[in-house]
C-alpha cells in the first residue's frame, strides 16, 4: 500500500477501501504521511466526496488512532455537541438536568472557535474550575455525579487532530464527510454511546444552508448505524445568540438562572429539547412528554442546580456561585446600548455579534490570547421584538470605555430594523434520527 | 492577498485572476508558502481545471519566476521538446542539422526519467562531454556553432521546479493545465522564441490517448498565441521504440549513423519533421517541401555531421566519435535474442522494453542512480515484420550474462506476434499549430 496510489484512487473519484483508509489515517497519527499528500488527499475528498461506508470507516479509523476509552460510568455514557453557536450554552443547562434524571453525561469540550463559544472557556470562568482532568478522574466524576465536561482529551482520536489542522489551512473544512467523521471519532473515541448532535444551520454556521445541515446531520446517523452508535441530530438555526448572554461568565450566569429556574426562553427550550433526546436515547425515558416533564421538575425541584453545584466541587470550582452570580468575574464598564430609531428588529447577523463579543475579549482572535472571562454583552432584543428609540436593546460588559464604545457600534450595525412587525427566528427546524427526519416547530 | 483565499475560489471552480496566480507562484518560488497549501491548491487545479488564460498566466508567472534569459545567439532561439519516448533520441539529429541549415538551437534538456531517456545522459555517453555550462558558454556556443544541448538551468523558472516536485508526489502531474504551464515556462525562461513540442501518444506516454494529446498540444499552441511566441506540436506515437537502439551509447551511434547517412527510418523520418518545423517556425524556410529538402541536403553533404563535431567538441567532447563510433562505451556482454516462434511482430510495449533497458544500467531506477551508458539493446525487427523461429529480433549489449538473461525475458514478453500481417505503427499523427490540426500520415 502507498499513499500515492490512495490519492490516485480517490482522484479518480473511486471508493476507497477499508485499507486504505486505515493506511492513512494511521499515517496521519503516526506522522509517516507527510502534510503535503494528506493536504492533496483531503482536497480530492472535498471536491470528489466519500459515500457513507467510506465515511463512517473513516470516523472509526480515525476514532481507533489512539486511546478508546471503555469508562464505567454506572450506566449508557452520553454526549452531546453542538457545530458551534452564539450564546448557546446549552451544556450547562443541560448535563447537570440529565444527570439528575438519572444519565451519565460524559462530555469534552471545546474551545471558542473564531466568533463562537467553547464551553471550557465558560467554565474556566467559575473560580478554581479544573477542565483538564486525567481520565480516571474524568470517568469517577461522571459516575459519582452524574456529569462531568472537560476539555478535549489529547489521547484521543490524535489522527483527527493532525488532519483537522490540516483543513484548517487547505480550504478542506467544508466537506460533509470530513466533518461528520471528525465530529463522530472523538465522540466515539471518548466512550459515548448514544449521541445527540446539535447541528448549526444560517450564514455564520459551518452548514449555511438547511439541506447542507440535514444532509450532515443525515451522514451522521448514517455512520451512527452503521457504527452500532445510536445518533440523533438536532437543526438549529443560528440567525441570533440562542441565549441572551453573549461572553463566559455571563453565559454561565444565565445557564445558573435558567437552573434557578428564573429565567425562560428558547435557550431553556432548546436545552430541554436536546435533554429531552439524550434521556430518550439513554433509554431513561419512553417518549418526548415524559422526558420533557422529568427535566422540567429537575428546574422546579433544583436537582438540576445541585448537580451543577456537585460537578463544580468535583472540579475543583467554587459551587457558590450557583447561590450567588455575582462571585463570578465582573467587567468594570457595565452600560447599556440604546436604540438610535424605532422600528421591529427584523434580522441580526449571529456572526458579526459572535465577533464583537470576540473583540471585546470573550474570545480568541489567535490561539494564543488569553479570554477575559468577564466581558461580553446581554441581548435585552430578540428578533420580532417591537424596539422604541432610546430602549435598551444590549447592557454591554466591557473592560472600559474604548472598548465598551468600539461593541456598542459593533452591535448595532448587526441590527436590522423593519418598519412592520417580522416573524421570530426559528430555534428548531428537524429532527434527524435513524427514524428519518421529522419537522420541529420551536 | 492570502494563499487559503486562492485555494477557496479553485476550490469552488472559479477562474483564478492574475494577481492570485502570481501571488501563488512567487510564493513557490521564494518557500514562503508551504508545500501542503500548495499541494491542495495543485489538487483544486488538477481536479476544477483552468481555462486558457489562466493557463497562459501561470506560465509566464512561472517563466518569470527566475531569471529570464535574453540570449543574443545572432537568430531566433529555437528549442524543441518531447514529452518522453524510448530509443527517441530525434534531438541529437536534429539540432546539428538544423544549425547546419542557419537555425539558432538552444536546448535544455532533461535526465532519463522512468522508462524514457533523457537527452543529456546520453551526451554524457561522449567521452569528455560535458552538459552542466554557465549559461554564458552556453549562449556563445549556439552563436558560434548553432547548437547545444545542456542540462535544466537551477536558476530558470525555480517555481516550476518546485511545483513540479510536489506534483511528482501528490498524485497531480496528469493535469493538462499543469503539464503544458510546467514545459513551456522552462522553455520560455530559456529564452526560446519558437519552439517544436513533440507530444508522445500511447499507453507508455504522458497522455494515454490521442484525444488527451491533442487536447495538451491545443493548450500549448494557444498559451504561445497568448504569450506571442509561436509553438508547434507534433503528436507522435509510442508503440514501439522509435530507433532501433536504447541505451546512452547506443542511441548517441544511431544518430551518427543517421548523419553520416548511413541508416534510414522512422528516427530520421521523425528528426527530419520535427526539424523541419523548427526552420519553418524560425522563418528559414517557406514550406515543407523547402525544409525537408535542405535538411536531407545537410546529411549527404555531410554538413550535420559537421556541426554535431563541432558541438562536441565546444562541450568539451570527443568528437572523434562521429567518425569511430567504437570509441563509445561498449558493453562486454553482447549478444542476440533469437525469435522462439515465427509469426508477424503485431505489437510491442514500449513501456516494458523502456523498462527492460532501465533494468540492464541504461536508466535510474532511483533518482540517486548511477547510469551504464554502453548498455541497452538493438532492435531488429519492427511492428508489422515478418519473423521466423530463430531470426535475430534484437542484439543485447549487456554488463554481464545476468543481466542479458533478464534482459532477454523482459525483451521477449513486451512482444507479441499474430499469424496475420498487421499494419505498421504510426510514427506522426497530427500537426497542431495556430492554423489548427492537420493530420499527417507517417
Amino acid at each position: 500500500m502507498d499513499i500515492l496510489s490512495v490519492i490516485e484512487h480517490k482522484k479518480k473519484k473511486m471508493a476507497l477501501t477499508k485499507e486504505e483508509i486505515r493506511f492513512f489515517v494511521q499515517g496521519a497519527a503516526e506522522g509517516t504521511l507527510p502534510d503535503y499528500q494528506l493536504a492533496a488527499l483531503l482536497m480530492a475528498i472535498r471536491l470528489n466526496g466519500m459515500d457513507m461506508q467510506e465515511t463512517a470507516c473513516l470516523t472509526d479509523c480515525m476514532a481507533r488512532s489512539g486511546a478508546m476509552l471503555q469508562p464505567d460510568v454506572g450506566g449508557i455514557p452520553l454526549d452531546k455537541h453542538s457545530t458551534g453557536g452564539v450564546g448557546d450554552t446549552t451544556t450547562l443547562v443541560l448535563a447537570p438536568l440529565v444527570a439528575a434524571c438519572g444519565g451519565k453525561v460524559l462530555k469534552m469540550s471545546g474551545r471558542g472557535l473564531g466568533h463562537t463559544g467553547g464551553t471550557v472557556d465558560k467554565l474556566e470562568s467559575i473560580p478554581g474550575m479544573q477542565v483538564e482532568l486525567d481520565e480516571e478522574t474524568f470517568v469517577n466524576i461522571v459516575r459519582q455525579v452524574g456529569c462531568c465536561v472537560v476539555g478535549q482529551s489529547k489521547n484521543l482520536a490524535p489522527a483527527d487532530k493532525r488532519l483537522y489542522a490540516l483543513r484548517d489551512v487547505t480550504g478542506t473544512v467544508d466537506s460533509v464527510p470530513l466533518i461528520a467523521s471528525s465530529i463522530l471519532s472523538k465522540k466515539f473515541a471518548s466512550g459515548a454511546k448514544a449521541i445527540v448532535l446539535d447541528v448549526k444551520v444560517g450564514s455564520g454556521a459551518l452548514m449555511p444552508t438547511l439541506q447542507d445541515a440535514v444532509h450532515l446531520a443525515q451522514t451522521m446517523v448514517q455512520i451512527g448505524k452503521i457504527l452500532s452508535r445510536p445518533v440523533s441530530c438536532v437543526i438549529s438555526g443560528m440567525e441570533e445568540p440562542l441565549g441572551s448572554h453573549v461572553g463566559n461568565a455571563l453565559e454561565v450566569k444565565e445557564a445558573v438562572e435558567i437552573l434557578q429556574g428564573k429565567v425562560q426562553g428558547p435557550l431553556k427550550d432548546v436545552a430541554l429539547f436536546l435533554g429531552s433526546r439524550m434521556l430518550i436515547n439513554a433509554g431513561l425515558c419512553e417518549n418526548e412528554q415524559e422526558a420533557n416533564d422529568k427535566l422540567t421538575a429537575a428546574i422546579e425541584n433544583g436537582a438540576g442546580l445541585a448537580k451543577l453545584k456537585e460537578m463544580i466541587k468535583a472540579q475543583g470550582g467554587l459551587p457558590d456561585v450557583c447561590d450567588d452570580v455575582s462571585l463570578l468575574p465582573t467587567a468594570p464598564c457595565i452600560r447599556p446600548v440604546l436604540a438610535k430609531e424605532s422600528g421591529w428588529l427584523a434580522a441580526t447577523d449571529g456572526v458579526a455579534l459572535g465577533m464583537a463579543a470576540q473583540k471585546m475579549g470573550a474570545g480568541r482572535m489567535t490561539k494564543d490570547d488569553i479570554i477575559d472571562p468577564a466581558v461580553g454583552f446581554i441581548m435585552k432584543k430578540r428578533i420580532g421584538d417591537r424596539v422604541e428609540k432610546g430602549d435598551e436593546i444590549a447592557i454591554l460588559h466591557a473592560s472600559g470605555a474604548a472598548s465598551a464604545d468600539e461593541a456598542e457600534k459593533n452591535i448595532l450595525s448587526a441590527l436590522t430594523f423593519s418598519p412592520s412587525a417580522p416573524s421570530p427566528a426559528r430555534l428548531i427546524y428537524a429532527l434527524v434520527d435513524e427514524k428519518g427526519i421529522q419537522e420541529i416547530h420551536l
